[in-house]
């Protein structure tokens, strides 16, 4: 009985692929071990892997205990898919080597996403792709992207996409654990303070440590996620624009984004400004959205139903609400998205496209 | 001598003009008496007048006590200005009473900023128009308005305003006492708490009273500011766009603004997206912010410079950062702009509108 096997077991699991897990102690890791115990079980064996400092320790995968092995080569022994979860370095140094053994890795790193020849994927957008893999490496956008490109891959299907303008609210777990564990910290640090907030600096005098972030997060939002790219953009900012050109094939998009940190633990929310080559209508807009999967239409502010980040957390969906056409354009379109960073942003896309090629197998 | 003369002596200070302040309990109202008690001393007089319910207490302001009294029509009885910081139902009744016995009134509230006849004025922009009131009235804007008009109008005086394109991050203070009170009482509740940010709801479970708010503020944003619109626009979002085509006298400007509510006390920040006639260069763009009264530039990114509300909060100008040109539009400009939503937001600009008066009596 499958129910009864364990995570390594290939009891009942017999001829289905063996699916490594590299980061699997993260904060995307934890999550993708929910999904691997709460999805369809399409894997055989089932290896979580980690640097050798967080190694050792017995994680729970499908219900059943698993020890946590060590990153080495070994790991992708006869593993037909590996989903990287770790910070770039080692995705640059390790995807190569488990590809070179015939793995499919399957990475979530920035590191790979605008190379050649490795196909960018969200599966409900361009599928199709996981095929054309010359390197063995298939990767999964970043979350600010992730946050947008189910709703607006479903619009452009219909409207057809020429520009974008993003500002994101996006929350401390962008950043992983320390991101998450620093906003936690501050915010007990100024949470019952009614004396903050008033002049400048008395925030940043109270908050503790900054952790991963350039400013503090709790009572304030800082408008600067990622690494300094080129001309003062960031590289979530440059990410956005570089990834939605290369999952919709539109190389000449145009699009601007602004990223900004909001203390939110888990779920990014983006406000999007979209011009279409067509007349966009409202209701048929909302209605395209309502109908695609991975998309929930939350939009009746009459009755204060939008998405909001507190109340979208943990879920799989993109949802979306506050769909507008513009006064001044009638091929524009602006729309409120919120999203949790850590599943479809992160773990889930990733979880997803692995399926995908364990269908295929 | 001025030093020890009191709110309401005239000793020292014979033949300045009469100010009568309608709405000093308030939020905005405690702003102003501050801005009166440390900004040129141009008045007589200064009366404090509020609603019955708030009447009878003494407030400071210029250093002297003074008992607030309870709005009627003496108030304005040899009143040469009155600047009215109060909820919009009043402005509509009292603001007119006012004007009909010569007072000439400063509105902070959004009632006559539309109305014909009235000038909108934000005096580092359109100064001269304080002196075409017909009326008797002359309104002040909305405070996402007020945060980013006097950066984008120096902007538009070098290169054209065509379109701009606005997402907001407003403070609770947006909402009054009441959204600064309910912030800070909803971090009391979830300050301290790592199990929450989670799963879906348990934030809008755990954080009291919502207040002024649609949705639960703290850890949280909310995609609403004001009112329900036409067609799904807040009247907030609807007020970026009459307010600022009015302000620049730009009738066609093409306009889509998205509020957001985020948990920050009392300082706004906007995440702009600007299109021009002519083109734009990223260093004569931050030198004309930077040489801009009321704007001052923050943008060094490098050295983790750029504004954040917790930094800019209780200060004056409008904070410029993160100025980039359109990687895709030689003519379009991102910047994010902070403000004090309570100093330049409201009581700062209305201060500032009674000053150009008071200079002119």
């Amino acid at each position: 009985m499958a129910s009864t096997a364990g995570p390594n077991s290939t009891d009942g699991r017999e001829g289905r692929p063996t699916l490594t897990v590299v980061g699997a102690t993260g904060a995307v890791g934890a999550v993708l071990r929910d999904l691997l115990s709460t999805r369809l079980d399409v894997y055989g064996e089932i290896r979580l892997v980690a640097s050798p400092r967080s190694a050792g320790r017995t994680l729970t995968v499908r219900g059943e205990p698993s020890e946590v092995v060590p990153l080495g080569p070994e790991v992708f022994d006869g593993a037909d898919i590996a989903i990287f979860a770790v910070p770039p370095p080692v995705a640059a140094e390790w995807a190569p080597v488990a590809a070179a053994r015939g793995t499919v890795v399957v990475d979530a790193s920035p590191v790979f996403r605008t190379s050649p020849g490795v196909p960018l994927v969200v599966p409900e957008v361009n599928p199709e792709r996981v095929r054309d893999r010359p390197r063995g490496i298939i990767a999964s956008p970043g979350c600010p992207t992730l946050s947008m490109i189910v709703a607006i891959g479903a619009l452009h299907h219909r409207y057809g996409l020429r520009e974008l303008v993003v500002s994101s609210y996006q929350a401390a777990s962008g950043a992983g654990r320390s991101g998450i564990e620093t906003l936690y910290a501050q915010m007990e640090k100024v949470g019952g303070d009614r004396a903050l907030g008033n002049r400048a600096g008395d925030v940043r005098g109270a908050v503790g440590e900054f952790g991963p972030f350039p400013a503090p997060l709790a009572m304030n939002v800082v408008p600067w996620t990622g690494s300094l790219g080129a001309d003062g953009w960031t590289s979530d900012e440059l990410g956005i624009r570089d990834e939605t050109r290369k999952v919709l094939r539109l190389p000449a998009l145009k699009v601007a984004a602004t990223c900004v940190r909001v203390p939110v633990t888990k779920a990014h929310s983006l406000s999007v400004h979209a011009v279409f080559g067509d007349r966009v209508e409202q209701r048929e807009a909302q209605a395209i959205l309502a109908g695609s999967p991975g998309v929930v239409l939350c939009d009746n502010p009459e009755s204060h139903e939008f998405p909001t980040p507190a109340d979208v957390v943990g879920t799989d969906p993109t949802w979306a609400g506050r769909v507008r056409c513009s006064l001044d354009d009638p091929k524009a379109l602006e729309l409120f998205l919120c999203g949790d960073s850590l599943r479809k942003g992160a773990a889930l896309n990733a979880a997803q496209i692995a399926e995908l090629i364990a269908t295929e197998l």
